[in-house]
């Protein structure tokens, strides 16, 4: 089986609960821009690929229902503004949202109506569908480019926080290398980080792995090194919220620490990520803003209260790997690069920022 | 004000019952050995040198109560083997066990009964007032050399797992180099790792800190790499378990990691640990065994499940920190030593295991 996280049927849109995984599976509908907005702020729904298609769909399902009437730019404008600024540090929805304008004004020229509704509603859907291909794509060029370093073994893969089909329109991208890895029956284990505060590893990526089978085992986030040490690990996979020009990657916290970890062991450390989460107009990651999340988030655990009443925290959600611990390279849907060849490579097929 | 996690008057011994921190603070009273073996194994009580004297005063409590009779000798070996087997990891239990025993064979010689058992709970009772003054040493000598390398400034300390007031007898050996900065006038802030899976460090660093008044902030950790990139940490400092003959040293899991990345930001790492944590008779930390604890730990919070069922689980207690990477030293109640220098050190002060 592979979970379906995102519902979307021509003008239907139900996403999975993200915050009730593991323990239950609620699907809720999203009718209206400022529901998908919520869902992504909530953290119903999480991952950079997944937050830009939710947010754009439920642009869609609106716009089908007839919003923005005659004349729907002004619609369109203020609903993606709105939607990019749930979360900021994920460059996607960002990138989608420019994009999505761009294309709506060059429709308005000759369209109005429903008639320009729908080709916008066109483009929506084609997004989705590309993102699929493109995941696969990534897991493809991912498994070959570890399996190349390995002629006949099965290969260990350690990766963090979830990037599966949670976390994508569907197949994954740093665990979609994992998918193709088992699908290839070359995967021996899998081990997932709990990926504190907020145990997308733990409730996301572990139940992914059940669900689907993969061989996999559950650590917490300071076991990585340990792991590494005593587990064989052949590759560190992890996915990324926005690579930047020169290589630096912003992802779930804990991932530079994985970095500098696998780094001693000398054992390569990959990002997967669609072309579309890379940001060429930022030449490095001193440039990237990190989202700070409520305190909350360390200090309880579905609402039980686990430190001590009273303490400061500090809750950054992301953290910057520079390119330079990046050894494996950057898996894409157009190939596995390293990070000086990156923005040779996306030149010209990216659109700038 | 000090926390005062065992309570002991002549032929009285209470602990405060850890796993309800911080939201409850219970005392239990410990008449047995059998009392001191369940609050070890179930980690009421936990620390490596705390462990040591929760075990030793139990016996004390139960020999005061007349255990053992005219010739407690039997007894008392029986109680010690079973208290050094609820956790296998820590050193100090098993010392003492050792010391405890040569002393009471002894005594045996010239003494029986009522004489005997006195001798006995007087040579416990010594080992508690002891702990507690070499912690203190232990957090001056560590307070000292911190300070050396900055005349001037406050300094930002990391520390790892609960090794405070707690842990110990009273003041602690990391977090007592904290206190002792502190009372300088010189700890600008510290930084706890929340200290996954069991969460000594939101629940007992965290609760010690808000107490004592230390400027403390709470990170997962997965942040303290980032932290040591982004705050300004002066040093990190940690306790042990067990630290052998070259250096390496047995601590908390995750103890191995913030070691890695301590090393990768060029900031000195210290071990602080009495010379009963350290066992010369290892030559290296390959030789130590290391606890396996129950997967529960990680895929519950309080009886409240947090990972997806059904995944497999690691979790090892511990891990070993290679000397190599003990950069800043070895603090002790003798002194502050590099790994190389740590057995000549001790050597002669220590009896063999």
């Amino acid at each position: 089986m592979t979970l379906e996280a995102i519902r979307y049927r021509s003008g239907s849109l139900q996403i999975l609960n993200q915050l009730l995984l593991p323990h239950e599976t609620v699907y809720e509908d999203i009718r209206t821009v400022q529901d998908g907005y919520d869902a992504i702020k909530s953290m119903k729904v999480r991952g950079a690929p997944a937050i830009a298609i939710v947010g754009c769909l439920s642009l869609g399902v609106e716009l089908r229902a007839g919003a923005g009437g005659d004349d729907p730019v002004t619609f369109i404008r203020e609903s993606l503004c709105h939607l990019t600024s749930a979360r900021p540090t994920a460059v996607n929805m960002g990138r989608a949202a420019r994009e999505l304008m761009e294309f709506s004004e060059n429709e308005s020229m000759e369209k109005s109506g429903k008639p320009l509704r729908d080709s916008v509603i066109g483009w929506i859907e084609e997004m989705l569908e590309r993102d699929v291909g493109d995941n696969r794509k990534i897991g493809n060029f991912g498994a070959q480019h570890i399996l190349s370093g390995v002629p006949r073994d099965s290969v260990t893969i350690l990766t963090h926080c979830n990037t599966g089909s949670l976390a994508t329109a569907g197949y994954g991208t740093a665990l979609g290398v994992v998918r193709s890895l088992h699908s290839l029956g070359r995967l021996k284990r899998v081990y997932c980080t709990e990926t504190r505060p907020y145990n997308q590893g733990a409730r996301l990526t572990a139940y992914e792995a059940v669900a689907e089978g993969f061989p996999a085992t559950l650590i917490t986030d300071s076991m990585a090194a340990l792991t590494m040490r005593e587990k064989g690990i052949t590759a560190v996979v992890v996915g990324a919220d926005r690579v930047v020009a020169n290589g630096d990657t912003a992802n779930k916290i804990g991932t530079y620490q994985l970095a500098i970890a696998a780094k001693h062991h000398g054992i390569p450390f990959y990002v997967a990520a669609p072309s579309t989460s890379c940001d060429l107009s930022l030449e490095s990651g001193r440039h990237i803003v990190i989202e700070q999340r409520p305190a909350e988030e360390l200090t309880s655990i579905n609402g039980v209260p686990v430190a001590a009443p009273g303490i400061e925290v500090w809750n950054p959600a992301f953290d910057v790997t520079p390119h330079q611990l990046i050894t494996g390279g950057i898996i894409t849907e157009l190939g596995v690069f390293l990070p000086s060849e990156l923005q040779a490579a996306l030149t010209g097929r990216l659109t700038a920022l």
